[in-house]
Formats: structure tokens, C-alpha cells, sequence
């Protein structure tokens, strides 16, 4: 088979999400045969780094013998049965694992099929939680100015509005939004050193106002994936937290994306030393092989709904293919492989290298911002760095860094003007040397 | 291991979907073991037969070699990668494979991961097309007052309303809701057979009110599923489809439950012999094993989007595991097997035997009503058959129902008053007239 075969037969009917159709006359899909660690492989035998974790989801490298061992196991008993009435070994030891990492003080867990629907979940569940306690006025939600939770109704609608959701404005419901606290751009146009976190206290005028009204407020922790890969600092996260608490609401942590390593720590929600009401997960939970979602929660939240059947308090919330035992069994293998391969060690050293990476770039006139946790970092780059001045849109500078970085057996995919890295947990030495100098290469070509 | 261990651990953690956790003291989740064809295993060596398919996904039967054979060869090349910018031979051949059975004129293929998630992004679609094309009036959907869509928040949107979804009504959009035709229980009142379809008159009056307001109008053709297995006339849809063409709306059939055989014909929409504008599937895709969802749709509706990338026509729409290659070889195999084992004539035998079943329960004084269509039936249990009075719900009969089912090895799951099956199209004739039976003496002890 020839890439350029494949890639007709796909256009003939294949939709691609995120993407305007149009530009595949330009930029056509990249048909890909296998994959294996970080290397992904079309069939022209190039290899490409996926250094985004193909969408941030692969933890333990592509291909990895155990888990798919895992999986094969599981095929051979039950590949799936609904999980009402029922249920099965894979999900039970896949919540016992998780129990063992996730943060002390959340011991429920509701399955749905991927992040949108553990957001959407976890709405749901902090909506009802105030409505069976009698407290119906707690119906709105917080939630910040550039975040973003997912593409359904409910997850758009406690994102910043732009031009992913700005389409569909009329069916998302109103939230209470604060600012971003995004620092290389400061919303109160504070300097990094030197601020005292206005954003934090206009959050707080939010709260003092409304916080009769508030069920959740929704924040992914200390990094901000889609809305810019935005790291942004402890405190705040401690603030929000601090806030939630004061007023009684709850704190929906979205570690969608930031859960498993990712940040250096098996979930981002540890850098504050805080422990949220509710937390979704998704992406990493099956290092990136099978779709699935969870909504963890706590003993509290639960009881609220805990009842005679008469008492209408039951949750109505279920996707046919919940806690299905084929994603739950490579689950469990990948939280194992966090032990047998010391990931979260593996990301110390990846940290090092990646900031050592971006700190060489610290000075390049296109760099107007790097920032860097765990394993992801980011490039914001400008077209003048002294007035932070972005390029022009129309350029579409990031497909010109996406383009060049196929050339060079990338996968970079800046989210518009920003590169990042998503670095999977197994990525060796070695190949992060290769992915840095290819990286810079690339740079190199397109910024001249 | 033994079934009462699992239990405890099963329900030290998980919270299962649809459930309220308190009944699981007195009816506590069965641990399963394994499953093949018809039957799952729990630890106690029992079996009970799968009579809904496991949430109607399951077409051909679990632990089929074929898929999983299937699925295992995908597992040694690419287990997963992002779908923008790359593309895969899985995917490719099960929209090659699906476009071989779907109904003319539908050609493009928006993959995503379930049955709500292929809602929202026909909602989406539809919505964004009307902006697209300078028609932004165009915005709101119209939908069946008892019609289930799922559980996201634009699928709960255009579902009807009810307990499923009271707790959340502040988060929902509105609709132009159109009554269901319900035919047991006619919303105006008429006789089956001497109807003249007021229902469709009624839904023909909103849209002549509001067309120019109108997106789309979203229904699930022939068999209406938890909003409980409502099967109604063909006429009636042909009626919702003619009204959407003739005021240039879009037809969004729902097919989440219906495809794949179900029905009888491939999908519900045959049997009436329209093509919608967009369809929405899952459920059945990979025959129960992995999850995945589809939203096909026209050319038209594609070329709506098909633009400069400087128009800002693009559909931002896409989630993590989007066309993961796994479930997608599952897909491909499911539709292999309908030819090699000829599924859609069995759904025929099926059919004869199911009929001849309910047919002998018409008189039993407590089926109110026995409908079918299919692979589907249902019995909608009364209390007074003349008065067509059903149980009281506090009576919860519907658990009388389960629990007994359980017992005498079946999975009879009721919505409400409705006991059903929804089966596979495996099931062999001795299995169906074992099932049959042990149904009937469930009846007979639950309604003595």
C-alpha cells in the first residue's frame, strides 16, 4: 500500500475532527501503518516523534507488550456487558488501582466513555447533589475565561467562548467566568514577578456575589491544555480551592488532560496539596490505547444521592459502553507500568532535559514566552517580542511549524500560536535529544 | 474468586450508571466472569441469557472469534493515534465497509466515541451549516416530547422531559417539542386502527409556525428506545421526513439503537424509504465490543463547511480517541459477519419466533400492550387492562421483574412498565425458545 492510495480512499469519505477539509488539498492526512514508543510510521516507512502523546493521551510509549498482553487477556473472557445490575473483575481492579494513586479523601468512581462526558458527569452530579439537598438556588457554575473541558453542550458551555464554541452559541447554558490567569498576557496587565494576583481577587468578588447561586466552579489545575498550554502558578489553584471551600461549593478539577504523570506528578491537583469534590479523568487513564472516562468523587457527594428509590434521588447518568472491561483491563496495566517502568522518575529526568531545551530558546526573538511542567512545555512565539505582538492569524504560522515539522519526522501541532511538547513517560534520552535538535531545526526554517 | 467477594469490592468504589446505589444492598450488581453467544458467566458458574443485548449493542454475540481475532491484529500495528492529520487503514475500511450498507446519498463520516457524543455533533453540524451559509435565524431543533437521545447536555436537550433529566432542566436548551406517536396511549386520544394521524398534524403546525427558525428535527426512526421501546408507523416518519424537506430542514435520524440490524433491515430509515440528512450511530458499530460513535451526512452538508480557512467555516468538533483504530477493526469485522453469517435473514426467524411469542401473551391480562419490530419486543405490563391503568410506580414491578428474571437466568431489564427484548442476531432457535419459556414462567410467578 502507497501513502498517497490510502490518503485518496480516506478523503473520499473520512470527516476529520478539528479540521477544515479544504487544507487537506494542501495537507493531506498522513496514513499511518504502526506505531511503537514514540515513533509513529506511515507507509512509506518515514518515521514521525509523536511528541503530542497523539493528542496527549499516550502515557507508556505505542504498542507496549503489556499492555496489549492485557488486552488480549481480556478479549478471551468478556469483551464487554453493560455495567447496570452488573459487573466485572477489569473495572473492579481498575478502581482498586486508581485508589491507590489518586488523592486521599475521593473513593467513588463513575465511568462515562471519554473527557467530555466525565465533565459532563461531573456537572450533572454537582447539580443534583445541591438539588436533592434541597438547595435548587446552587445551579450555576464557575469556570474560567480560556478553559476549555471538551466539545458536547454541557463541557462547551464551562469553556471560554471563541471560535471553537462560537457557532453553537445559542445552545450553551450561561456561566460565571473569571479570568485566566495567564500570565505572559496578564488580564490585569501585572508583571509576572511582581503581581498579587488581581485575577485571583476578581474571582473572589465573583464568589462573594454569587455564591448563593454556586454548584461547582471547574478549573483545570496548573495547566491550561487547549486553552494555550498555559502553566500557571500554585496559588491560584490554592486560591480557587480556598474559595470553593469558603463559599461551600464545590471544585471540579479537570485532570483530563493533566492526570497520569503529566505534570510530573500522577495528578496536577498534588502540586497544591489540594483535593478536589470532584475530579474527571481521561485521556492518559488507558495510556492512550482504548476510550474511557471517569468521574471520581467523594464519599459526601455520593450520599447525596444515596436514598430510598421513592426519594427521586437517584443519578441519571449512563453511556452504554461505561466501564466497558477491555479499556478498563489496559487501564489497569497501564497504572501497573507507572511502577514497573518508574514513570513518574522518568518524567524528572524528561522535565530536565525539556527545560533545558526551552531555556536555550529563552532569547530567540520569536520565543515570546516558554513555559514548562512535568512533561509538557511550550513556545508562544510573536512576531515582535518586545510588544508581545502575535503573528497575524491569516499567516498560519503554526501550520508552517506543523508542516515543516512533518519534513522533519515531527509531530508538532501548535494550537495556534503556540508549540508545545505532550511528551509521552517512556520517551528515552536519546530520542529527546533527536526530538529537541529537529525541533530547533525546524524553528530554524520557518523563523529564518 | 466467588461472587459475593466481588460484590464487596465492586461496590466499596464503583458507582454504576442508572442506579440507585441503596437498591444494590437488597439487589447487589452480579460479577461476571465471561460470556459467549447469548450467555454471560458470573463467578458462581451461572448463566444468564443476554436477552438486551447488553444495552442493545451486542449484534453478533459475545466473545465471537472473528472480532476478536480482529482485534488483536489491529493490537500489533497501531492501537491508537490522533485522527487530524493522520488517518489509518482501520478507519478507512469501516467507512469504505459502512458505505457499502448505509442508505444512498449519505457519504461522509464524522467519527466520535458513543451515542450522545454522535448526537451532539449532528446538533452541531446542523447548526453550523445554517451559519455557515448566512442563515443564522436557522437555530433551534425540533424534537419528540418522550424521544431519548442520551445524556450529554444537547442530547438531553432534544430528549423529552422526565425524571431522566428534570434535575438538570436549568442547563438545557429549549426545543419545539412534538408529541410522540405513542400509539397504546394515543396523545389525542384516537383507536390505532382508525387513527388519521392528528399527531403528525400537530408537528406539521410547528413547523409551518417556525420553520424559518428551524435547524433540524431529530428523531429515532420506527422504534422509539428507552422512551420505552415505542414502536410506531412508518407513515409517521415518511410525515416528519416530508415536512422537514418541504421546509427545507434537516432530518437527523437517530439510529444509535436502531442500526445494525435491529429493526430488521439494516436501518430503521429502510423501512420507510428515506434518507436523512444526517444519521446518528453507534451501539451496534463494533457489534458491543468497543465503544465508538458515527455521524454520517450528506455531501451537501459537508461542501457547507468546505471553504478557505480565512471564512471560519471550519466544524471544531473532535474527542481524544476519535476513530481509535481498535474499535474501528471491531467495526469492520461486525460488518463482515453480517454477510458471512447471513444476520439479517436471522433477524427474520427471529422476528417469526418473537411474534408468535408476544402473540401468545396478547390476552394475558396483564399485557396492555405486546408491540414489536425487528429483533425488538416489548410487553407494556398494565394493572387494569381495560383502563389501561398502569402499576403504581411505588410498586417498582418492573424489579419484580429483573430480580425474578434473574433467578430463572435471564436479563430482563423493564423501562418502567415496558419489559423487552432487544437481542442478537446470533441467537439460535432452541436459545429462543428457552428464553421464551423461562420468560413466560417469570410472568406467571411476578403477576400469579
Amino acid at each position: 500500500m502507497r501513502n498517497i492510495d490510502l490518503i485518496k480512499r480516506d478523503l473520499k469519505y473520512n470527516w476529520h475532527p478539528f479540521t477544515q477539509m479544504k487544507d487537506c488539498l494542501s495537507f493531506p492526512p498522513v496514513p499511518l501503518e504502526k506505531a511503537k514508543g514514540v515513533k509513529l510510521f506511515d507507509y512509506n516507512g518515514k518515521f514521525y516523534y509523536d511528541t503530542i502523546s497523539s493528542w496527549w493521551c499516550n502515557v507508556h510509549g505505542h504498542s507496549h507488550p503489556f499492555i496489549k498482553k492485557a488486552i488480549k487477556r481480556q478479549l478471551e473472557t468478556l469483551e464487554h456487558t453493560l455495567f447496570a445490575g452488573f459487573t466485572h473483575l477489569p473495572a473492579i481492579t481498575l478502581s482498586e488501582k486508581l485508589m491507590e494513586v489518586i488523592p486521599g479523601g475521593l473513593n467513588k468512581i463513575f465511568y462515562s466513555d471519554n473527557g467530555s462526558t466525565s465533565v459532563e458527569v461531573a456537572l450533572k452530579m454537582s447539580l443534583q447533589y445541591w438539588k436533592n439537598k434541597g438547595k435548587r438556588k446552587r445551579n450555576k457554575f464557575v469556570s474560567l475565561d480560556m478553559g476549555y473541558h471538551g466539545d458536547t453542550v454541557g463541557a462547551m458551555s464551562v469553556s471560554g467562548r471563541g471560535p471553537y464554541n462560537s457557532a453553537f452559541e445559542r445552545l450553551l447554558f450561561d456561566t460565571l467566568q473569571i479570568p485566566t490567569p495567564y500570565c505572559y498576557r496578564c488580564p490585569s496587565g501585572m508583571d509576572k514577578d511582581k503581581c498579587s494576583f488581581e485575577c485571583l481577587m476578581a474571582a473572589a468578588t465573583i464568589f462573594e456575589n454569587h455564591h448563593e447561586e454556586i454548584s461547582a466552579v471547574i478549573i483545570e489545575p496548573i495547566l491550561l491544555g487547549a486553552g494555550g498550554m498555559l502553566v500557571y502558578p500554585v496559588k491560584f489553584l490554592r486560591g480557587i480551592s480556598a474559595l470553593a471551600s469558603k463559599y461551600g461549593c464545590h471544585l471540579i478539577l479537570d485532570e483530563v488532560a493533566t492526570g497520569f504523570g503529566r505534570t510530573g506528578r500522577m495528578f496536577a491537583a498534588e502540586h497544591a496539596g489540594i483535593v478536589p469534590d470532584i475530579m474527571c479523568l481521561s485521556k492518559g487513564i488507558t495510556s492512550g490505547y482504548l476510550p474511557i472516562g471517569l468521574t471520581v468523587t467523594k464519599q459526601e457527594i455520593y450520599d447525596g444521592f444515596y436514598a430510598e428509590f421513592d426519594e427521586k434521588k437517584t443519578f441519571y447518568h449512563g453511556h452504554t459502553y461505561t466501564a466497558n472491561p477491555l479499556a478498563c483491563a489496559a487501564g489497569a496495566a497501564s497504572l501497573d507500568l507507572f511502577k514497573k517502568e518508574d514513570s513518574l522518575f522518568r518524567a524528572k529526568m524528561i522535565n530536565k532535559k525539556l527545560n533545558c531545551f526551552l531555556n536555550g530558546l529563552k532569547d530567540a526573538p520569536y520565543a515570546g514566552d516558554v513555559r514548562s511542567v512535568g512533561v509538557v512545555g511550550a513556545i508562544e512565539i510573536v512576531e515582535d517580542k518586545k510588544r508581545k505582538k502575535p503573528f497575524d492569524p491569516s499567516r498560519r504560522i503554526g501550520m508552517e511549524v506543523y508542516t515543516e515539522g512533518l519534513r522533519k519526522n515531527l509531530v508538532l501541532r501548535p494550537l495556534g500560536n503556540v508549540i508545545y511538547f505532550f511528551l509521552p513517560l517512556s520517551v528515552k534520552e536519546n530520542e529527546l535529544d533527536d526530538i529537541f535538535e529537529r525541533s530547533l531545526s525546524v524553528f530554524k526554517k520557518v523563523f529564518k
